[in-house]
């Protein structure tokens, strides 16, 4: 008799080009970290996911995999309890080395157990969609929509790298320089042009505010009616977040994040009428009830499953949000496609998720799914039906991949870090403006 | 090939003996009103369920059917949308005969969407799990614990029904009376005996308060250390509560539902340290809210799948409580097999559910489930793990108790009108004391 019990998890974790794109805490580096998890079966299946690739997610996945030595793919429930066994004492212990970059709820020490049981979960779920023939989005209760819409997501830009020139091997990325209201439109163009957006977010936070501002009201002005979102990621005082939002009065979707924490959102909240959302102050259970608790200054949550505890998890958030009178969205950091994948499903699973989702995908250009890079069609994805997430592992692209990892040198996201090789000055000290 | 979609729903409304039980309404009926679901496939599969048999909600099934029409099993979020579709307009309109008997959450006509979701919601899961191989409790996430404890309910209770002398064919309960202190330790002796359980409820509401209170205490004396419940279903005034809940100071584990309304369980809140439970004030997902903005003055939600949406929304009511430092209990109403194993499946799937559930299952003597009545091991039941619910229909037992529906001439739990047979000066409102 063929066993379905659990016998082995794989993490490999890889790196891919990511361009100089800027934000509060500083820029990318010339690499992303990701790690790929693979869970195989005593029959030989192969469950697939891919997370947070940085040292310290990769040391709490190792701590935690012998968890799920023998377990069911279905026993989603278990491996949360002995992933938190395993994994609390110690991040508790602050064993591990928490990058604490603001930008990247991901990073905190304090959501590992969510991180590595989201990294399980879905990976589980993929093995579970194998052996019921049915697509993850099924799994999770079916789809309410067949295709997820996706925002474009902007970025100020350098047009290189200070530290991987073209002579090195390292290509020039395509997009160019973005610091100026026309490049800005020319980067929205290209993207809408190749991905069929409908939606624009703009990561701010970088640049002056007011200018910032400024480049809103250009894209504004060459998309009429497309909604239009943007992030400073907590880097505006209450007096600067409410000066801007008075110059964007009438153009904006939502206003995500523009002061530190949820005191600041409070303030920006009282004396605006624009509806907040957040991924900085919001990024748990506990968070959510403090804004509930506040009466709700955040109106909109967008949420993250790599970091919220899995799909499930964001099911449940959901319905939080609902009770609340709360909105969802998503967020997202840079990643390939099992990730885009993962995210499609379950948006597809939830009928509250009227808002277009953030995706760093057009930022990246390489893949480690067979068939390679996805298509959008309209700016949506088709959620894939074939049994489990429905995409499997190049595993070519995987060693290449690995390889990059391997080499680039990068062991933790560090924006900040990066930013000083261009401006020694940089403090990253928030909020900047 | 053979395909899976939904061609067809069976609802068998069926009628079982129930004792003459005591309540803050009335008293039980000589037979209690299910319906039974049956949800075929084009492929000759079915999934079961159990569910309420009131005229009202026959109604909103035979309206809400024709949405499963070629639905894959798997399509919940579809289903419920479908099913709000149909049945929302209709509920707002007040087509269907309410009750609104107060005992009763799952009557109220606001909840008909919830209920008839929750319906055919395990009746689809019992297929998801036959298609996978897997029981409901995997496809909930897996199992937390392999065996789900109840508690003894115990009733006061006459010995026999007015309109159902035993010259008629009805046979006499074998419970007896139960008025007085040593009428309910024996009664609880003998439930503990034949069950095992280790928790005790009383349902109170019925008699003098300060009797009741002096009953409770005898069951405290008589099983010293086991957790004790006692249920006036909102029959007290506050004052009334304020009073009894001294009496009974060091017994309770919660005290459920004592004064009428969240203003009402408040002010007990306010002035006693005993944790509140409810299954009359917070029976829905804007009942929860209302209940976390005025602090959380009920501390434990009494949930139960048939009118909070399913065994999913369940699930997801438990992420509330966890969110909002809220227990987690279970509440029932009288029902047979099915009910109790969806329940199973449900509970084992839920770490926060640490009390054990309510359940009517001993007061009734008959079963709808091939295999017969259900067997408890010290107060507990065991998750079947075989596929789906991992029961199924005894076709002679259903047939047999349709008939006892056709012929009982009950349409609508009435506990009210039924009381005032035995005494004419009965009115039913609350609170009596
Ligand atoms: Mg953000
Ligand atoms: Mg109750």
């Amino acid at each position: 008799m063929t066993s379905h019990v659990i016998r082995q998890v794989r993490v490999t974790p890889i790196a891919f080009r990511d361009p100089p794109l800027l934000n509060a805490a500083g820029i990318h580096e010339p690499w992303a970290l990701r790690a790929i998890i693979e869970i195989e079966t005593a029959s030989g299946l192969v469950g697939i996911n891919e997370t947070y690739g940085d040292l310290s997610m990769l040391q709490a996945l190792a701590k935690a995999s012998p968890a799920l030595n023998g377990l069911s793919p279905w026993a989603l429930s278990d491996m949360e309890a002995r992933v938190a066994a395993l994994v609390r004492p110690a991040a508790a212990a602050s064993e591990f080395l928490g990058t604490h970059v603001s930008l990247a709820p991901g990073t905190h020490v304090s959501k590992t157990v969510a991180k590595v049981t989201s990294a399980f979960e879905v990976a589980m779920m993929d093995l579970q969609g194998q052996l019921a023939n049915a697509p993850v989005v099924d799994l999770l209760g079916g789809a309410s929509r067949d295709r997820v819409p996706f925002s474009a997501y902007l970025f100020y830009k350098y047009a290189t790298h200070i530290d991987a020139p073209s002579s090195s091997g390292y290509p020039v990325d395509p997009w160019g320089e973005a610091l100026t209201s026309a490049q800005l439109v020319t980067q929205a163009q290209r993207m809408i042009d190749a991905y069929g957006f409908k939606s624009i977010k703009l990561k701010a936070g970088a640049l002056a505010p007011d200018d910032e501002a400024e480049h809103l009201l250009a894209l504004a002005k060459a998309f009429p009616g497309t909604p239009l979102r943007i992030d400073p990621n907590a880097n505006w005082s209450v007096e600067t977040s409410l000066r801007i939002v008075e110059k964007l009065r009438g153009v904006l979707e939502y206003y995500e994040d523009p002061a530190p924490g949820l005191e600041g959102m409070a303030a920006v909240a009282n004396a605006s009428d624009v509806p907040l959302a957040t991924n900085m102050v919001v990024t748990d259970f506990a968070e959510f009830r403090r804004n509930a608790d506040m009466g709700c200054p955040v109106k909109i949550v967008l949420s993250d499953h790599h970091y919220w505890g899995g799909l499930r998890a964001t099911q449940r958030l959901s319905t939080l949000c609902s009770t609340f009178d709360l909105g969802l969205s998503m967020h997202s950091n840079s990643h390939l496609g099992i990730s885009l994948v993962a995210m499609t499903h379950l948006c597809a699973s939830v009928p509250l998720l009227t808002y277009a989702c953030d995706t760093h995908y057009p930022w990246q250009d390489d893949e480690v799914i067979e068939g390679g890079r996805l298509a959008f069609d309209e700016g949506s994805l088709r959620v894939p039906m074939g049994p489990g997430l429905g995409v499997t592992l190049d595993r070519e692209a995987l060693a290449r991949l690995h390889d990059n990892y391997l080499s680039c040198g990068i062991r933790a996201r560090d924006d900040l870090g990066q930013m000083k090789k261009y401006d020694p000055s940089f403090t990253g000290v928030q909020p900047r403006y």
